[in-house]
């Protein structure tokens, strides 16, 4: 690591102080789903706008929104530069079962080099990484190399329902010649990673009513249909046993992958084994004919979320419960529609559902698949500064998660988006214990800085 | 109705306190399911002890059990009189959904003719009428006709775990001519009807483990298989869509219905389109090939109770779940065994379920299927009381549901049972709104007074 380089060198120093600065921003239960929340949205995003202003950015302003706000800053005294637009979300997760995490989801807490907390990877401590950059080249050299520009939201996980409209709206304020997002993961720890695919999203949720209210089953039992009986086999009928999704049509858009792309990816070191034990799975399950890299990245899914029905509680009630519902949802791949997909999912399950319940069907989101050009400067940029800052050439891989806004990037602003992210994949994202490894924050600080250099460099 | 019978005309002068007492009796909350209400349910079985001791009833007691007390009481003053065992149960289901109550669950409130309360005809109400039967004629005449024992006890909710222990070891004192059980139903309102038959029960829950814990839909998705996608497969290989349960073996040693019972069934006054009117449903469902009262009433069920898994809250949440768990129960049939129908699902279950998940599958309850034999004198008995206090000639019928003692008496005490019960069939057991039409309280409390008049003519 070069040492003469004054902003690195501001970097190393000020270490203990940005991840105190962490923490604080990871206390702020900022999740987005819960409409108890809102608060605790807005708390968050001042609690970046401070930040910005700090540091001097200028323009600084949280923007509201229909939902949740965004934040806004820019700086923009390079002229000639390029102009780069930071994006992340500062929206976090629900955190149940609470009761499985070993520490508190909002009291952030180091452990074995990790920072656990709701939040720490994803993505609030990828977003914080920017902040820090970007102070780190303000106070120690008055500038930066590139005009910057910064939107973070507040509604990444409920679909960004209202990031759109606001793009839209601020389209000349959030004009850049490239994005990047800190979103996605490194393909391994000491292994950083330049993506270039995401998959897209639609959410839905199934409702199911019979009878009109729960019954007696000894009274009912073998004369009245059962909801959650229903459910099952329509949730069956969604995938047959070798992982082949049965909605007709389903596959009719996707994008098959190229023999070179194939060939690529069964170079990566990926190893089943490893994900087994990782995962404390005794097998992988998915669609036959593809590798485990291939399904995760390159392959859409349909599954369920969540599901629930009649008595779920200690002992035994006899109930044939009066309805049952599930949440679904569906990863998608270029050149999928969710919009459309979610119609061929309601038309399948429409048509299996028996006359004996009504049906309801609800969208709860809808996000567009997106890839990136991998000859764009900036691609090439953000390759040379991940190998100083972690001394490794990067591999480029596919994400088999979902940033909705990268397709309305390319679509409102006619920006690329590079996926530059510091995550990794047992980082328990979405789920209990979410934790973000120390040197990859620290390693994303010096990333991030050293990318804007080497786009100035052209 | 003879106004010279002094016991009646005692009941009729005491109706409005009667029904105050059993107010207060369904204003204890003895859910059997529940660990925290332990206390309630010792409040329910020392209310019913403390009655039985004002009116005079011998050697009352609350039995302790290894779960929930039972209540014991005699009187023994009718030499050369047949013994008459009363069972009943004082426990009751939880309420939940409890926002779907009109009135709280706990708060007895008349309405419209019906006193709506858990428990109110499940079967602390029935258990209450026997209570004032006999206080009827030991206040009015100092004596009751034949000797009666009393038996209440506070698990048959949670299938009565500990009675046969308890009747084993308590057969001598318990030990009787006759059982007389109300915990069943009149055929309609104004429609007496004495049941012959009842089914079993097998309880059991599904488990499911797929990760260690919850991972990233979009990251993991594809690769990994989704318990809550297994456990709908596994639901559905339950039953074909005909209804038909597909088990291997579990239809062996159903008793076939005879037609010389097929053809009194379908004289019963049964109306499917009210049936559907009164449930809500456009349309029933059940076993290709039986009548609706047969299929409830002859024929063994398997079905879900409850599932739950996954993210079930507002909005989205995209987790691929580590667990999915459901209740699933039979109502069996002659000569089906519990154990045995429980040893063929969970082998199917094993049979079905891929090495991606561990199964886990946990017997939560059982009981024998029973039927009682016509000829008996008190069954005779019974239906001259029947006609007595409601003016019409009851029906013969089997029950749907499962008392799981009517089986133990029979094998324990060699003591057959007669069920005369006053529930109706949209009294809403084990259901939010459970209610107890009034005039069949009070006309129930006439029955059983006039019952043991009946039996002891012989």
């Amino acid at each position: 690591m070069p040492t003469d380089n004054p902003v690195l060198a501001y970097i190393a120093a000020h270490e203990p102080r940005f991840l105190d600065e962490l923490k604080a921003f990871l206390r702020i239960p900022s999740i987005s789903t819960e409409s108890r929340h809102v608060a605790d949205l807005w708390r968050a995003a001042e609690f970046i706008a401070a930040d910005l202003r700090r540091m001097g950015m200028r323009q600084v302003e949280v923007l509201p929104t229909a939902g949740h706000p965004a934040v806004y800053a820019e700086w923009l005294g390079a002229p000639g530069q390029p102009t780069v637009l930071i994006y992340g979300h500062y929206d976090v997760q629900p955190v149940d079962p609470e009761n499985l995490w070993t520490t508190p989801p909002f009291e952030p807490t180091e452990r074995d080099g990790y920072l656990y907390a709701r939040g720490a990877s994803d993505d609030k401590g990828q977003v914080h990484l920017h902040l820090k950059a970007a102070e780190a080249h303000l106070r120690s050299t008055g500038k930066l190399p590139v005009n910057l520009k910064l939107i973070v939201e507040g509604e990444e996980e409920v679909g960004s329902e209202h990031l759109t409209a606001l793009i839209q709206a601020e389209r000349e304020r959030l004009k850049a010649d490239v994005v990047v997002v800190s979103d996605t993961g490194m393909f391994a720890r000491g292994q950083p990673a330049i993506c270039y695919g995401l998959r897209g999203l639609g959410y839905w949720q199934i409702d199911l009513q019979g009878a009109s209210s729960d019954l007696h089953s000894g009274v009912y039992g073998g004369a009245v249909a059962n909801p959650i009986e229903v459910l099952s086999h329509l949730l069956a009928s969604l995938k047959d046993d070798q992982g082949r999704i049965l909605v007709p049509g389903f596959y009719d858009d996707v994008r098959e992958i190229t023999p070179a792309e194939r060939s690529e990816l069964a170079h990566l070191p990926h190893d089943d084994a490893a994900m087994k034990r990782e995962l404390g799975v005794s097998e992988l399950f998915g669609e036959v004919g593809y590798s485990t890299l291939e399904r995760r990245w390159c392959r859409p899914t349909l599954e369920p979320n969540g599901i629930w029905g009649g008595f779920t509680g200690e002992g035994s009630k006899t109930v044939l419960p009066a309805r049952a519902s599930a949440k679904l949802s569906s990863r998608l791949v270029p050149d999928q529609d969710p919009v459309h997909i979610g119609d061929l999912v309601e038309a399948h399950l429409r048509r299996v559902c028996p006359k004996t319940m009504s049906l309801s069907f609800t969208r709860l989101g809808e996000a567009k698949p997106a890839m990136t050009p991998l000859d764009h400067p900036a691609v090439r940029a953000a390759a040379r500064a991940l190998e100083q800052a972690f001394g490794v050439k990067p591999l480029y891989q596919r994400e088999g998660g979902t940033i909705p806004v990268v397709a309305t990037f390319a679509e409102e602003l006619g920006a690329p988006s590079v996926l530059l992210g510091f995550g990794l994949n047992d980082d328990h994202l979405h789920a209990p214990n979410e934790r973000f490894l120390l040197e990859n924050y620290f390693g994303g600080i010096r990333t991030i800085a050293l990318l804007w250099e080497e786009i100035a460099k052209g």
